[in-house]
This record gives C-alpha cells, sequence and structure tokens, in this order.
C-alpha cells in the first residue's frame, strides 16, 4: 500500500508556481510512515489526467489528488477522476448552499459556475472545506484504491488534510508509531556556525537532529521515534537542554514561537508596553508584533514616520541633527525611540531607520545600512548599526530590519530585569 | 513532441526540498515553446525509475532528468537509464581527469566513488559540469526519444541547461516562435465571476486565456506564440483591451504591477500625497505601500493606533464615539481617516480598523468585519463596511484589510479628478 501524489494544473507545467503542495504532503506521509513512491504533475487536460490515474492505479493504492477544483472550465479533477471510473456526478445542495453562505458573508452572490464544485462522484464522501468553496472528497471507486481530492490553494488544502486524510490515515494503521519533533529557533548565528558548533549530533539516529536556515532564522529539528509523546519527549529534552547551552541568547524559541510572540510573552511577564516608530520598514515591524494574536495587551502602537518632516513635527526628532547627521543615523533612531515612547507613553520604545534600496545608497551610507533604537523604561536610550547587504533584495532588506528590531529587543527584554 | 521532466530523489519523496527544478525547467520550456504535458519524482531505486522511464517513453519523446547524478550508492539515473535501455556504461577518462583536477583546486583528492560519475551508457555524448563533479548527458537510444541527464543541484542545474540544452532544443527547431506573455489583474472580483465575463476568451488556442486565483487576487494570462515580441503584441492587445472593457474597475494593472504601485502612479500623477492610520493591520498598509521604491514621493507616514488610547491621543478620535460605536465602527474609521490626514498634513487619509481575529469578535461585531475610511482631499469622508469572512485566519484577514484599503483608494483615484 503506498501514496502517490497527483497535482493537476497547466500552471505548474508552465513554470508559473512552484509545487510546494507536493513538499507538504511528502512530509506529511513521511510523518505518518505511509510509502510514497512517485509524484505525477500533470496540466488540467482530461485524457491526460485519465493517462496519469491509469499509471498511478498500477503502482499506488492511494491517490492523492491537489488542485483542478475550482470553478472554471479548466477546474476538472472531478470530472476526469468520475469520467476514468465511469461513475456518474452527483449533485450536493448542502454544497451549493454552503457555498451560497460563504459568498453571502462577502455580501457577493454566488455565480451559476461555482455549481459544479458541488458535483462529485456517486459513492464519494465530501471532504469539507471550512477556509474556501471548494470542496474535496475521499472515495473508494474499488477495492484497495483510495482516491483524496483537495484544492490547490496550500492553505485550504493543508486545512482539509489535517482535518480529515490525517484521522482516515490513522485509521488505516498507519501514524501510530508516529516521529515526534522539537523545533528550535534561532536569530543572529548563521547555519554555518551553529552547524559547526552542534556537529557532534547530526550523527545521532533517535532522536536525529537536523538543520534548517532561511530569512535571517535558523532552525534545529530534533525528531524522534517513540511510542508515545512522552517517551519522544525523554529522547528529545537531553538533546534540546544541550543545544540551548552551546547557543546561548541565539537561542529564541521554540515550534511555533515567533520573535514577535516571544517578545510579547516578555513584556507580559514583565508588565510593560510598547511603541515603535518606523521609517524604511514603514509599518512592517508593527505588522510583526501584531501578527500575534492578544498583542495589543503590551503594545500600544506606533509612528510611521517615512518622511522626514513627521519625524520633526511627530517625534520631536531635533531639525538640525536630521540635517547635520542625515535621517539614516544612530542620533536619529535614538531620537526616534526616545520620541515614540515619550509620545505614545510606553515602557518601550524601538525605531528602525535605513535604507531599503535599489535607489538611496551612498559610498558612506549604502544601501543596507539600517540603525535601531531601544528607548529603556529608565530613560536610557542605545542605537545599533547594522549592514544587511548591499547586494540585497529591498523586500528582503525591509524584512530582515523589522527582524532584528524584535531581536534587539528580545536580547535587552532578556537580560534587564 | 513532448517533454517530460523526472526529478530523481528520494529526498523529494520526504519532503526535506523543495522541488524548484521542476519549476524551473518548466519556465525554461514554456518559454522555448517545447510541449510539456507531465512532470513525475521517483526515489532514488531502479526498479522505479524503470518504471517511470517506461510511462515517460508512452507519452513523452524527451526525458529530462535531474538529480541522481553523486557518487553515493544513493545516485543511480545513469545506471538506472542505461539498464533499462539494455545498453552497457562506458568510463570517459576525460571526465575523470575533470574530476581530479577540481578536486585538486580544492585542495582535496578525488575518491573512487567518484569513478561512477564518468560512466555513460555508450553512444551518450558528455554534457560538461562547470560548477560542479557531475556531468550530464544527452543521448538518442532510439530514433525519436532523447534523454537529457543534470545533476539536482539547481544553479549546477541552470548553468548546465542553458549550456547545452537550450542550443540543442534550438537546432531541433524549438525557441523560434516563443511564447510571450501578459497578465492582466484584478481585484475585487472572484475568479469564477471574472471567468464567467471573459468564458469565450478561454477557447482561443493563440493567444490563450487562463486565469489564476490567490488571496484575492484574480489575473488573467494572455499568451500568444509569435516570431517576435512585435508580432506577439498585435495578437496579444486587442484580447487584453476586451477583457480590460469587459473587467472595468476591477482591472487595476498588469504583470509586474501591484496595488501598492498603481496607487502610487496614480498619486504621483496628481500631485498628491498620502497618510495611513492603522488598527488591526497594525503597520501592514504601510508596509505595503513602501514595498515600492519611490513610495517616499507621496507616502509621508502614518499612526499605528493599535490600542484605543492612541487613537484618541494621536488621531483625535470623539472619545464618547469611541464608547458608543466602539473602535470597529464606521465612525472610528471615518474619524481615524480624518485624524490622520490632518494630523500629518496630507492630501487623502486612509483608515483601516476591524477584527482580525482569532479572538475579540461579537454575535454583531463578528471576527472578519472591517472599516476601511477615505479621508479625500476635498475634505469629505467615507467609511466602507466589508466581511472577510469569520472563518478566516488571522494573517489573512490582517493582509485582505490592507490590500482592500489600498483597492478602494485605488478605486477612488481613478474616478476622482
Amino acid at each position: 500500500m503506498s501514496a502517490e501524489v497527483i497535482c493537476v494544473g497547466t500552471e505548474l507545467l508552465l513554470g508559473d508556481i512552484l509545487n510546494s503542495n507536493s513538499q507538504y504532503l511528502a512530509k506529511e506521509l513521511a510523518a505518518l510512515g505511509v510509502p510514497h513512491f512517485y509524484q505525477t504533475v500533470v496540466g488540467d487536460n482530461i485524457d491526460r489526467v485519465h493517462q496519469a490515474i491509469e499509471t498511478a492505479c498500477g503502482r499506488s493504492s492511494i491517490l492523492i489528488f491537489t488542485g483542478g477544483l475550482g470553478p472554471t472550465p479548466d477546474d476538472l479533477t472531478t470530472e476526469s477522476i468520475s469520467s476514468y471510473f465511469n461513475i456518474p456526478l452527483i449533485g450536493h445542495p448542502e454544497v451549493i448552499a454552503d457555498i451560497e453562505r460563504k459568498y453571502a458573508q462577502r455580501g457577493r452572490v454566488m455565480t451559476a459556475s461555482n455549481r459544479k464544485q458541488a458535483l462529485q462522484p456517486e459513492g464519494a464522501a465530501i471532504l469539507p472545506n471550512p477556509l474556501g468553496t471548494a470542496p474535496g472528497m475521499i472515495w473508494q471507486p474499488r477495492q484497495g484504491l483510495t482516491i483524496f481530492t483537495f484544492p490547490g490553494v496550500p492553505r485550504e488544502m493543508y486545512r482539509m488534510w489535517r482535518d480529515t486524510a490525517v484521522p482516515f490515515l490513522k485509521t488505516q494503521g498507519y501514524g501510530q508509531d508516529p516521529i515526534y519533533s522539537r523545533s528550535l529557533r534561532f536569530f543572529g548565528i548563521p547555519e554555518s556556525a551553529l552547524a559547526e558548533k552542534v556537529n557532534h549530533l547530526f550523527d545521532s539516529t533517535n532522536p536525529t537532529v537536523a538543520p534548517y536556515a532561511g530569512k535571517g532564522q535558523v532552525r534545529l529539528r530534533i525528531s524522534a521515534k517513540a511510542a508515545s509523546a512522552a517517551a519522544a519527549e525523554l529522547l528529545i529534552e537531553p538533546i534540546a537542554h544541550e543545544i540551548k547551552q552551546i547557543a546561548g541568547t541565539d537561542y529564541f524559541g521554540s515550534d511555533d514561537d515567533t520573535l514577535g510572540s516571544v517578545v510579547g510573552k516578555l513584556l507580559v511577564a514583565k508588565g510593560q508596553t510598547l511603541a515603535v516608530a518606523e521609517s524604511c520598514t514603514g509599518g512592517g515591524l508593527g505588522q510583526m508584533l501584531t501578527d500575534t494574536p492578544g498583542s495589543s495587551s503590551y503594545f500600544v502602537g506606533g509612528i510611521i514616520s517615512y518622511a522626514d518632516r513627521i519625524k520633526i513635527d511627530l517625534l520631536g526628532i531635533n531639525a538640525e541633527d536630521l540635517a547635520a547627521a542625515g535621517a539614516v543615523s544612530a542620533v536619529v533612531a535614538s531620537q526616534m525611540a526616545v520620541g515614540v515612547r515619550t509620545k505614545l507613553g510606553t515602557d518601550w520604545g524601538v525605531s528602525i531607520t535605513g535604507i531599503a534600496g535599489p535607489d538611496g545608497g551612498t559610498a558612506t551610507k549604502p544601501v543596507g545600512l539600517v540603525y535601531i533604537g531601544i528607548a529603556h523604561p529608565d530613560g536610557s536610550v542605545e542605537a545599533i548599526e547594522y549592514q544587511l547587504g548591499i547586494q540585497q533584495e529591498r523586500g528582503l532588506i525591509r524584512q530582515m530590519s523589522a527582524a532584528q528590531g524584535l531581536d534587539l529587543l528580545r536580547r535587552r527584554l532578556q537580560v534587564i530585569a
């Protein structure tokens, strides 16, 4: 018994989108211990989908389709499956009612083309889509063959997979001796430097330790095979403890923690509040902070001082200092942090000013130069200079600037009582 | 004659890596006009690679393999291909010399395992790898079937593809008549509704028209096969014009345009400025606006009024109105927009206040309820209510709120002189 992932979509064959669904499903199947030997991508064409089903049926017993469940004529996954097995499509009024309700919630009227999304092969069970209009199905067209369909929109697919396919596969005996994992998250250390420090752990077989890197963050995943979560914990915890000792303050959190949520927990623990003053990030630091539900208990707000005039008028930056040192300078970063802390009446103020590019860089102030200011509860202030890379793209410099701001605040919150 | 991409690697089936090679090759094949109907992923297993070759030979005439060319026992793409066609592997001393030289350059000695990288089926031509040790091959094991192999390391594969496969495919007549595309972008209309309006265009063969949807935006891609960009333009432009006429103001831009860049162009054209007041988005609207380089010429800044106190203190919201109607209300959205326009001295003010969830919703004010306020240059103000969906995730509600704010401003900028 093995699974095959079949992604349907001409956009994949044109290279318009990256096939991240295959990777997600591959990881999930591996975690559940379901054998998975093939993946297929096929375009929006009934004959070719038939051909892909024919091939897959000869070598796999669980076919997992993603994509092609939308309302347009291009979307023909369900139709292709039903015609391949020569089983008629049946309308499901409750699905139409659900789609109508979802449209109504957004003040819209369902179009006639959505009706096809309520058609499923006779005998198939509907997989509800809580986040979108396209339901999926689970169907056993014949003994020993199970077919799942999911929409191609990743977050809809993820949710439906977790809600429906995972429980089903568990009833089939998979995921009984599953893999338990914990991710440790690091900021401020390159992957290679961290890997060298914990190199001796990479040969471990249970638990295993593997590094992942992306956009300034590094993650180490500790995975244990065990009969229970408690048994896995006994394997994972000593390794996690050792890694934390080695990494020191570069370790910031585990699993779903983000820099924003960790800063939030530290502020809540101290009963302190925060305001931000942003220039080059244009609101990105505030957005990162407010990604965390409940952030209103410590994040009061901020001032986006994109124009110099706003820095002077709203944040009280000294106009002479600004003219002398320039907007991207330690003195302006410091005054922005103090200004927003004072103006918004918070314990902490964090500021960011920098050159995100692609234009605006000079020999002495290149693209990627960023200052972060921190105004402390005791009234003191500091500004730190960062060089985020003259070659980096605007979007990455802005994102890294906001992340550095959160990380600097985290480090200060961790050491200052 | 069509191409099939076959990626070999158990790491893909475990979800350890994202299959970006498939997307790269898909784009390249589309640009050259090579038909491409299937992609296959298969693990490091000779029998299964044989099975993938068997299937591919029955439906495709150009097989493009990536991965499995390394020196370890896992790497068995070349061996699998030669054994499938029952043609012996021949050693190439010049490849061994090349690998030895590359090792020596890094101060290392070639290992015995690298010798297998010099083996290719008899009759195959070597594709040199300037960036790594694994060469690829091009081979016609029989009339009408061409096989390419490339290493799985993306940058090595890209370089070898450009150096060897592209010239070969051009000698076969491809790339003479490439595909030119234009994307039209829409906001405020669901994919299904737009598709119904332009349904008659989906049967067109040159140019073709295909819809794509994601996160509130819909895109129609018009693709033309033509001998030159100018000839393609003659095919694309009439269809683009017709679609724009049909879509009206739901069309907002083409190709790389974003809502933020389009709003920027409109503001620049009018010589007007903008400020934002954000509650539930926490800075996300400012961030979207400042994603566009040069946005400092029209975007002045904003106030993130996450706490009610900041709405009153910094934006001048009437405390009684706020208490009576609540922070998420049309009256507060209006006063926020007016307040930030006045305080920052801009032509336009845009505000967002809403319930992003997951908590904080009530029966009368559910999660997903958002008000957007627009303060106009003439001093007038309006607030529009949106229901973004009680089931939606916090992140998506916040992102959609910011996008709706930009879109509403865009519509007002387009009609008001």
